[in-house]
């Protein structure tokens, strides 16, 4: 293999690929990087892989003679990470001994690569669903749902976030328990390629850890205007214009969470927004101090007393002005769950929407339209 | 004690004079930071002290009543920073339970303080030596020193910085054992105030740890003309205008550095500053890989070749343009030290000047009036 490229072309896909690469490899080519080359396209592919999300990026370069090699990750990351900027970079691979030689304007660096034979192959997904995707609308979807899935590995399907693509709409959910977020998007280019999506939705739970590199790499992306998903036995793969994403999904039916949200409330709090977070941060400082626990308390004068109480240490208490229907009364919750539903919110106003301090309360933005719920549930305090 | 203040004054004293509290403290009064009122200045003081390094910062308020309380310095900083800015912040005591209740415009909190009657006082130097210091003399001793001191505690003076006050100019030093750093400046402050600086420079040893906090403290500082200097019985004060920083020092005789550094070179190497530094960056990701061990190897060409060697991983070199006198030769150094001295200096040409590639060699800036020497001792390497 021979090829010359850029620095800034090699760096940033280096960058995106290595997102994919165990930091615990299993075994010793899966810390390494899968770069292939074609002298006929003039086109580099790279590879990180850690047998469950996989990332391949390609990108334009001179292909002097085509090849395959596998190159140490973090080393590759490093080296071409300081290289000077936008100069040339000239990788050629010994056939013989897989030693790679990486050449820049001021020197060279000689590498011990593994063959690519032993690399393994990312997930192809041939036949099973196919659909469209606006990466604008999953991305949007992963910021609103990702933060409540569950971090417990034991807890299996709720360590990840669960879609249906339903007819031009795609509703994503995640939680962990304590918690649920539910986000309802339009996605005008879900076709109904291959005819699967019928009255049964797709389904699928991918994990938060693939999904987390996903949503940066989306973040990155420059407006792109459709991706494909591929769907097929535990499998998803997404591919856009230069890249190709697949993770493996999390098997099982994912618990029915809209049977937990209440229809009716019998009590609504109107807060801004941002004033309720800044209270409720100020707050957190005494409550995080025991038990996380913040109360909130309504009256006859349009004012919410939100409190903390940390026994030995302290106590705080703030007022904030709220619009109420309903009896007074109380409801505690962890504030940190609380503040975590809130801090994606961007409308101006939120809504607090409860009936008993025991039964399970939602926040949504006023200016819903019932696309994003989350909620919570209150925690017992003995008063 | 009732006082009231900006949130902002209060904020930074805190943020100020906590760097100083404990993160372990081997009592629960050193975890809090003592605030003081006096309704006849109408002045607050706040001061950290963890035995070791004490930082009293004091600034303007409204005393309603005077008093002292101490107040857990943790929960205090993070409470105070979230409160809305430049709102006025009102804190009484209430001097029969010792509760603190802190209100801002927004809400209140209750904090349990400690009575100040057991917090140690900072330590007071009657007699001794007086000086004045130029603060931006002592800053760049600092930044060009500090970095050489050794982190084993057990190197007891080697985990110090040196410094010998002498007739208008200021010696610092600071060695781990593998590298020295010397820096001389004017300092054309240093007053003979008590007459006790005569032959025999005042010598003082201060440790890193208090003197990476008095580093922040000076950058922080905006253009004090003078900072005084007090010193007795194995303790620094450093008084200001509105501060006063207290640290111990390290007892002992500092090793007599001057007579390691050789007073001739046979081989002077001339680089471009910045381009040595990318080069050995480059160079550092391969030889980091094992021992550490960068090569300088000169010959006629007028280049030097700069090179390591990471066994069963990979090798680097580079070429570099170099003015050079002396014969051909080769001599290696840890990378990390050649570095960490280069990177200091600002100046756009370096010196590194050597005699065998098994004695000290120095890196000085090129236009340099010996003002800053970094001594270091070279790897032997078989070749």
């Amino acid at each position: 293999m021979e090829i010359v490229c850029k620095q800034s072309e090699l760096n940033n896909a280096i960058q995106l690929v290595s997102k994919a690469v165990s930091s615990r490899p299993t075994h010793p080519i899966l810390a390494n990087i899968l770069l292939t080359a074609d002298q006929v396209t003039n086109k580099i592919s790279l590879t990180g892989f850690d047998l469950n999300l996989g990332i391949q990026t390609s990108f334009d370069a001179l292909v002097n003679k085509s090849g395959a090699i596998t190159i140490p990750s973090k080393l590759l990351l490093e080296i071409v990470n300081k290289l000077p900027n936008e100069s040339p970079v000239t990788i050629s691979v010994d056939d013989s001994s897989d030693n790679i030689l990486l050449k820049s304007e001021r020197g060279s660096f000689n590498l011990k690569g593994i063959p690519s034979d032993d690399y393994p192959n990312l997930p192809f997904v041939e036949n099973g669903t196919s659909l469209d995707i606006d990466p604008f609308s999953l991305l949007k979807s992963l910021k609103l749902t990702i933060f409540s899935s569950s971090n417990d590995e034991s807890k299996q399907l709720l360590t990840g976030v669960n879609f249906k693509f339903k007819k031009n709409c795609l509703e994503s959910a995640a939680t962990d328990g304590h918690r649920l977020a539910v986000f309802l998007t339009n996605n005008e280019q879900i076709n109904d390629v291959k005819d699967v999506i019928n009255e049964d939705s797709l389904s699928v739970t991918i994990p938060t850890r693939s999904l987390r590199e996903i949503e940066k790499l989306l973040t990155l992306k420059n407006a792109e205007k459709s991706i494909k998903l591929f769907y097929d036995k535990g499998q998803i793969v997404l591919i856009s214009s230069s890249q190709i994403i697949t993770t493996r999904t999390l098997e099982g039916n994912y618990p029915n969470y809209s049977q937990l949200i209440p229809d009716s409330f019998s009590k609504i709090l109107k807060f801004e927004t941002k004033q309720l977070i800044d209270s409720l941060e100020r707050i957190a400082v005494l409550a995080d101090q025991q038990s996380s626990v913040v109360k909130i308390k309504v009256g006859d004068d349009q004012l919410a007393l939100i409190s903390a109480d940390a026994q030995d240490i302290g106590n705080a208490n703030e007022s904030l002005s709220v619009a109420f229907s309903g009896d007074n009364f109380e409801i505690a919750f962890n504030v940190r769950y609380l503040l975590e539903g809130l801090r994606v919110i961007s409308s101006q106003y939120v809504l607090l929407k409860c009936n008993l301090p025991t039964t399970p309360a939602i926040v949504v933005p006023e200016d819903n339209l019932s696309a994003f719920t989350y909620l919570v549930m209150p925690v017992q305090v003995r008063s």
